[in-house]
């Protein structure tokens, strides 16, 4: 594609014989530049389609108005209402932001970063691919002295504003609801320990177990990239057990989707058989045959937290020292797939 | 928030006494520096922790390596798989993406359109929001030279490369499948006329029901957001009729999940009583009771195909001449909705 050559202040400067600057003023309203000038100025800018260049004007000053998103996914009823959320309160701000996915990818996500630095934009809102252990890239957009805000998927140790809910709390809550059930031997397809939301969940696992004196079965406890194919994996590999789960909470819906496949293609009864609970409830959970019980994590209260503390950020530098650690009670929407009628 | 002081070019010719022309050529690895320069100026850089202002740098080459990505809405599974597939094939050329979502609204767009003319894009990939109608923001797109492409919701008249199936076709099928199953009544919850597709679709419906001189009732022929909740409303206008359809064919994937809700809700037996036909393939609809019947959009292909033509556009100025308008023959997916068992 050729570059049409840009109309610039000097071409207008050179038609009526002024000085650059004095261009720039009049397009500007400076009060020391004469009416006339000025509408001259105009006129002439109109007629050779000059058109100020916003970006070289974001790189002097500074700001874009600009606010870039990280997801690990779009594809994704959490993600995608987080984002929706975000973008309703800046918009209101005269904020607008873009979004990038890191696919659940490392590498991805750098670049991703470079990308949105390189748009300059005032701040970063991000929630991290399930590969990422190394923060390097992070301290990069910190180092850029503009706000880095997590959600969700983030990291404690990067010392930055962060908004999520309360996993630990969240799959104690689950193993209780199943214990309620009547469930004894209880499953948990987790995600990857390294990932500190899916480790919570773990550790919520355990000592929810634990505290209630039920069988702490090394072969009940799978890490899983959660996704579909691998929740129809995993649930393959507890029905294979030679004492099979009385109920399974898996910590994503898609994977619970997947082992609800499973389930019904070998007519075991959810709830009775095997109870199942998954995590993040994604409206298909609502549609599904039976309705499967889910977390929900209050995706618009995190997006608008999310924005929010961005704007506090940006207003207030002092208000730098104080972290905000935003942690939200979720709540356990109870469906046909945990409800077990009692005889 | 405050902007460290920047490292430039400069700094390092001031610490090695010699001109920032120089230090620019040896970053560069310009053969006319000797190789004892180059290294000296690369060591001071790096203790100086220079950074390149690849802005700055896309400005003056006028190449950012950023394609722009606009979509109704990220939450679908169409548009964000078409994404997938676009990222798929522009990353391994070198490209990221930028996406941004209009929320099918006009205004949204128009600023969507301005942020990534503003971040410098070399192209832009775009599907309109339902409100679109005025072409003007599109045309400052064609006016600044970068490539622009659409796919699925697009228009003729900005005479701009386009990828997207046969609506027309698509719907004529769904229309004779439905004759084939038997039935005799058939209604359509279609789009807004405006938008191209979905005027597509209408008429596609409307042939097919003359040609095989069904009843083209007014009654039957209903104008919808194909939002969810728009479904379930349109649904239950039809079932208000005196005269009730016997097949209801719906736009949108979402609106027919809508629809099938209150079917379900009013015990109405699906496909019996009436049968019922998406439009999408989201993967919702194989998950439904009973799973509903619906047209698959290729987004796969679609992306694909978006990819190389905005790559064909960079690397042929001169392919300028002859548009691309890629329409690919989409498929009907016949499942439990609109699979009527013959006594």
């Amino acid at each position: 594609m050729v570059n049409q050559k840009k109309i610039t202040i000097k071409d207008i400067a050179n038609v009526l014989n002024i000085s650059p600057a004095a261009v720039s003023k009049a397009l500007h309203d400076d009060p020391r530049i004469s009416a006339k000038t000025k509408a001259e100025v105009k006129k002439v800018a109109k007629q050779l389609n000059y058109q100020p260049n916003h970006l070289a004007s974001a790189l002097r000053k500074g700001k874009s108005n600009l606010v870039g998103v990280i997801v690990p996914r779009t594809n994704s009823n959490f993600f995608s209402s987080v984002i929706q959320n975000i973008e309703e309160v800046l918009n209101k701000e005269g904020y607008n932001i873009i979004i990038t996915q890191s696919n659940e990818s490392y590498k991805k996500e750098c670049s991703n970063i470079d990308t949105l630095l390189f748009t300059q934009v005032d701040g970063i809102i991000a929630s991290m691919a399930n590969e990422t252990t190394d923060l390097a890239y992070y301290e990069k957009i910190k180092s850029k002295g503009i706000p880095l805000i997590l959600f969700d998927r983030g990291e404690n140790d990067l010392n930055v504003d962060y908004i999520g809910i309360n996993d630990y709390d969240s799959s104690h809550m689950i193993v209780e609801h199943l214990i309620n059930q009547g469930c004894k031997r209880i499953a948990h397809i987790g995600g990857y320990k390294r990932t500190r939301i899916f480790n919570n969940r773990i550790r919520g696992y355990i000592d929810a177990i634990k505290k209630h004196h039920l069988p702490l079965d090394e072969e009940l406890l799978l890490e899983s990239s959660l996704t579909t194919e691998d929740g129809r994996d995993k649930m393959m590999q507890l029905l294979d057990l030679k004492h099979r789960p009385d109920a399974v909470y898996v910590a994503g819906d898609y994977a619970a989707l997947g082992a609800l496949q499973v389930l019904n293609e070998q007519n075991i009864a959810v709830p009775n058989e095997i109870a199942l609970v998954g995590f993040g409830n994604e409206p298909f959970t609502a549609m599904l045959t039976p309705t499967v019980s889910s977390i929900d994590q209050h995706s618009i209260e995190i997006g608008k937290q999310a924005a929010l503390t961005f704007l506090e950020r940006v207003k207030n530098p002092d208000y730098k020292q104080t972290l905000n650690k935003i942690i939200l009670d979720a709540e356990l929407i109870v469906r046909d797939s945990s409800n077990i009628k009692k005889d």
